[in-house]
């Protein structure tokens, strides 16, 4: 079993782009393999959830290898909705780990924004089972996440205050990096009054659409950040089956295989990025990480446990809500910025910063993705 | 390096389905999980190309792990365009042999009758790069292939007839395949004579548009038919990059490896299926997989090189040509065809067949993935 290193990491800017998917996912891969120095690659992954209906454009794969001059090595795209990024790094992570090949380039990509509303939305609905009763009444997933919020504030007494203290928190984080999609400031009374969008989620409890790509390189040995874990989950497809709604057990679970293999718990994580494709997501997900007790992590964020200073700053990025949520990038663009944090060179520092925990959730719960990554001392 | 071993194999009938895309996927699915004697799964790979674009459906490893009653186990979705399920396939094999997972489930699906010819060719052309000259052109994929054979005929000789006598082959071998598309009789006279779709390809030199599904069971160990060898290669994904349009480089590629990893030679092999996605393309296939010399592939044909009693029997299943080509699905029917050659209960049974080899391609030739596999004695 060998151990493995991020050595290479690029991106583009999030939000709105002209250029084709192909030329950003092009641009990230680039600026990966120069910062890890050019080395051979063996394999290429590709994570991407809807290229296919938004851009007419698949093979991502073979395109990356035959633009970047890659030679004839096998590369393939993941689609696991929006966890396409983080489970295409693990596949990569463990081709290297098992000694498949020595160093692989990881990309994911999604072009979102030159598209309507409707197509977008229909397209991401792909992320739901046609059999499961939100898709059948037409539920599109701010429906589902407002459902689980408006239950979250019946069974613990929070309310969409708290949601506000999310968003703010992920947007005064966006502000110092440079390529977060919505850097402009914002108040709790303005997050608080905007449009709503599906009862009780405003327009700032919702990640955007965004254009973008993130790619890293990952090679044999100890020469950069290294991975301590990866573990992946699947978890309940169809909200009929779903015994509690505010349990994300592929969350769960995929948090508690990762701890185990590394040898962790969550008092040992310094800093985390994950899934906050709403602000409702971000507090389900901090309790079921283990920073949390179940049912209290609105309070956490009441008392700035999630931010610098508290006890675990949470999408230092700026996350999904406000550096934008290009689908299949997301998860390579957390590891991103855990690796930033890790080699001490990030938007928003965390001081010290030793290990970091990037945790991608695809679907209403169908899939999760827990990486843990150690930085060199 | 563990051994691995085909132990489960279920395929739906290939042709036009009512029922749902998931139905096909999870009827495949309980066959290979029943014929492997349900073991416990520990991960599922889906090949799939476009059942977010046809059918708004993604995240189908998730959907057959819940439906299967699977658990939590990792699970995503392999694109590789054509190539996806034998990427998949792939996929699975790796991990096994690398010692990630003692059994695994891999899976292929499409389904493409229910839409419109114009939505379905718009969805496939997503396997070309949007910067080809080809697809800048409106070339489809029938105009690609039949580019090709115009200048296979100009250079070699071969004419209309040779195509023919390609699909008529694997015409009379799906005639006793139960699952096969299209099991009527035809003649030479009523294949030449058949509606042009692109000059020189008639209707029978082109694969279907198909629905089905098919899936298998791989295990550690010798305890079943035995992946030799597997190995995937990158090819060229521009018409105007193509040094020569008559060969595949990513198909000689990966044959070259896999023959490489498994000691053996063209020679060795007792049966094959290979991606006829047009009777042209299995010409070019049967020399660059070093069966024949390049430009000969013709002759070979003629001369009944490709059949029971000849050199090597290719595709007694009826080829994607007759069977039919369920996209996602064909890299893994291939491999069922061959481990029922290798089990010696297969139609068209080719006596005393021990090895066999199964190769899947991908867009105009940007993916190929070769498997060989050995049959118990």
């Amino acid at each position: 079993m060998n151990k493995v290193s991020v050595v290479g990491v690029g991106m583009t800017a999030f939000g709105k782009h002209e250029v084709p998917l192909k030329t950003l996912l092009l641009e990230a891969c680039f600026e990966a393999l120069k910062d890890a120095n050019f080395p051979r690659i063996d394999a290429v992954y590709i994570g991407n959830f809807m290229s296919g209906s938004l851009c007419n454009q698949e093979i991502l794969g073979a395109i990356v290898a035959n633009e970047l001059g890659l030679g004839t090595v096998p590369a393939f795209k993941v689609e696991g909705a929006c966890a396409s990024g983080g489970i295409a790094f693990r596949q990569g992570y463990l081709a290297v780990k098992n000694g498949e090949y020595e160093n692989v380039l990881i990309a994911g990509v999604e072009k979102m924004k030159h598209t309507t509303t409707e197509e977008t939305t229909k397209a991401i609905n792909a992320a739901m089972d046609n059999d499961s009763n939100e898709k059948v009444a037409g539920l599109t997933f701010p429906g589902f996440f407002g459902t689980v919020a408006n239950r979250y504030f019946y069974e613990t007494g929070a309310t969409k205050e708290h949601l506000a203290m999310v968003a703010l928190k992920n947007r005064e984080y966006a502000m110092n990096n440079p390529k977060a999609q919505f850097r402009s400031p914002t108040t709790i009374e303005e997050i608080m009054s905007a449009r709503m969008i599906t009862d009780p989620l405003g327009l700032f409890d919702c990640s955007p659409t965004t254009d973008g790509a993130a790619a890293v390189v990952l090679s044999k040995g100890e020469n950069g950040v290294v991975v301590r874990a990866s573990a992946q989950a699947t978890g309940i497809t169809q909200m009929q089956e779903m015994e509690d709604l505010l349990s994300l057990p592929a969350v769960r679970e995929s948090a508690s295989q990762a701890y185990e293999i590394a040898g962790l718990g969550p008092e040992d994580i310094d800093v985390v990025e994950l899934h906050d494709c709403f602000s409702m997501t971000e507090i389900l997900a901090i309790e079921e990480l283990g920073f949390f007790e179940k049912g209290t992590g609105w309070k956490a964020v009441e008392q700035g446990l999630t931010k610098h200073g508290g006890k675990i700053p949470v999408n230092t990025s700026g996350g999904l809500l406000s550096k934008g949520h290009p689908i299949g990038a997301t998860g390579l663009a957390q590891i991103i910025q855990i690796v930033s944090q890790l080699r001490g060179n990030s938007c928003n520092q965390v001081e010290g910063a030793k290990i970091g925990l990037a945790q991608n959730l695809g679907g209403t719960g169908a899939y999760s993705v827990v990486h843990i990554l150690e930085g060199v001392s």
